[in-house]
């Protein structure tokens, strides 16, 4: 049973409270204190060994965990305010700890979220986890579920480099453009705000262009048509990989942080590449010139 | 170094937003989205092995991750509304998950908090983070910093239970009331909400009563002077240990989720118990029908 489906059986439940408009099961829940001004909550852990290597500098842990929440923030359509810190540490030392912070407060300055409370643990492995709180106008927020057949889908930015640096990470290779890309992701923040009454859905790409698609596919209860020699990779990705490897790296790696997003085809929104559009049904289709092929967490195939 | 040195060396900066009202340090932050609408936002994890034993049941580490964060909101005077789970999981099976939500939805609904988002992950323990939202009067927020000298200082209920309950629960032993003041702790929310304009200073019950009141005096920049014979202990505990090993649980056990508050001699508060007064300076002396006693993480002693 993976994350989402152990969430979907035994955590989510619909909300009872009228100030829960959207509650688990988007990037963030949008909460209302008062009629006028909304919320938005997420929270996002990263755990030492299955989110990031154990030899990661603590400034990179440290930013990093603060970039993942504000992603959540940013696919939103939200602009991050606060946050508050779990920290359990194993057996790490004062400096790991002063550099851990100095790469939180980057990202946190950068961003212009400030840190309210926290609370730290010791445990068997590192375990990070932040809550951040945005702010977004009444009924404004970008959520999963708003996309209509028709429309186009778009990406920002280009995908695959973070999968591509951490793999080479772990290689014991160095190629600091795409290393970096894993190590401190930038968060989408200021074009989530411009997506706000444009795009008609949204999310963050965390765990893969294909599998994150699919969420807000099925948030929409809609399908898509996706060519797949559209979705956009860096000059760098390709130059260091082979065609092949850098699509897997782009359709299935995770940890970009940039947007996917749907809209009409004429949005006016920079640096967003179409991929594909909106279909009716469920059914997800990706061609590559062309022709269908199949993609799964390996990577895609050509349908026999 | 302990995790409050930390906090303070590492991540206590002064927030330059003018809605954070109070930032790191109290029980929770006090944050304004706009004027007149206050909330206050706590996290607090749960690690097992640390905060609470492996073979604890699921359902009560389920409840208790989410009672410890009510205390916190409690000891702020708010109401609580939302709350966020990041789940750790090492191997727990489905049935593990289900009873740990079954206890955490208990707790909600008790308190009336809805569960609005989460993040689950795995690493090699449980740690369990609950991130909560409460509401609260604009700038009637509970501080630890409020106290004067002359107030009174009380505690609600009895003390030491929940430690003593850990105790026979490490020893194999049974004794049921205390024992479910360590795994189903009450959270003070409805006193919290009574200290509202009374109580000049509080905060919650969590590593004991010393140690607690210590952060609250420090936070006042006062002292008290302490009749430690006045602490309200349960008969259960009277009855099972001897009147010194009670004593000591009351405090320095930890984990009761009681309120500590200062206020008037008269405040009008049932099911609180003046235990001493505050006093000029920043000494904390307690005397034991008295005679000044030493205490420290380890009990009392008579000083030589």
């Amino acid at each position: 049973m993976d994350e989402f489906e152990l969430i979907r059986r035994y955590f989510a439940r619909d909300a009872q409270a009228s100030d829960v408009i959207v509650g688990i099961g988007d990037d963030g829940a949008v909460l209302e204190l008062a009629p006028g001004i909304q919320q938005v909550q997420v929270i996002d852990t990263m755990v030492e060994g299955v989110h990031f290597p154990s030899d990661m500098a603590a400034a990179d842990v440290g930013y990093r965990v603060v970039a993942v929440n504000l992603s959540d923030i940013a696919a939103m359509g939200a602009k991050p305010r606060w946050m508050t810190l779990a920290l359990t540490l194993a057996d790490q030392d004062e400096s790991w700890v002063d550099q851990f912070a100095a790469g939180l407060f980057d990202a946190a300055r950068e961003y212009d979220v400030e840190l309210v409370g926290g609370d730290t643990t010791s445990g068997k492995v590192i375990v990070a986890t932040v809550h951040m709180t945005g702010v977004v106008e009444e009924g404004a927020a970008l959520l999963r579920s708003g996309a209509n057949v028709g429309d186009t889908v778009f990406v920002t930015g280009t995908v695959g480099d973070a999968a591509a640096g951490l793999a080479l990470l772990r290689d014991g290779e160095r190629e600091e453009y795409l290393q970096r890309r894993f190590l401190r992701p930038r968060a989408r923040v200021a074009k989530g705000r411009e997506l706000i009454g444009q795009a008609s859905a949204a999310i963050d790409l965390s765990d893969g262009l294909v599998g994150d698609l699919r969420k807000l596919l099925d948030a929409s209860g809609v399908g898509a048509d996706i060519d797949i020699e559209c979705i956009p990779t860096s000059e760098t990705l390709r130059q260091r990989f082979t065609a092949e490897e850098a699509l897997e790296f782009a359709l299935t790696g995770g940890d970009d942080y940039e947007l996917l997003f749907t809209g009409p085809a004429d949005i006016d929104i920079d640096d967003a590449t179409p991929i594909g559009m909106v279909t009716a049904g469920t059914d997800l289709r990706c061609r590559l010139n062309g022709e269908l092929v199949e993609v799964n967490d390996a990577g895609y195939r050509h349908f026999a």
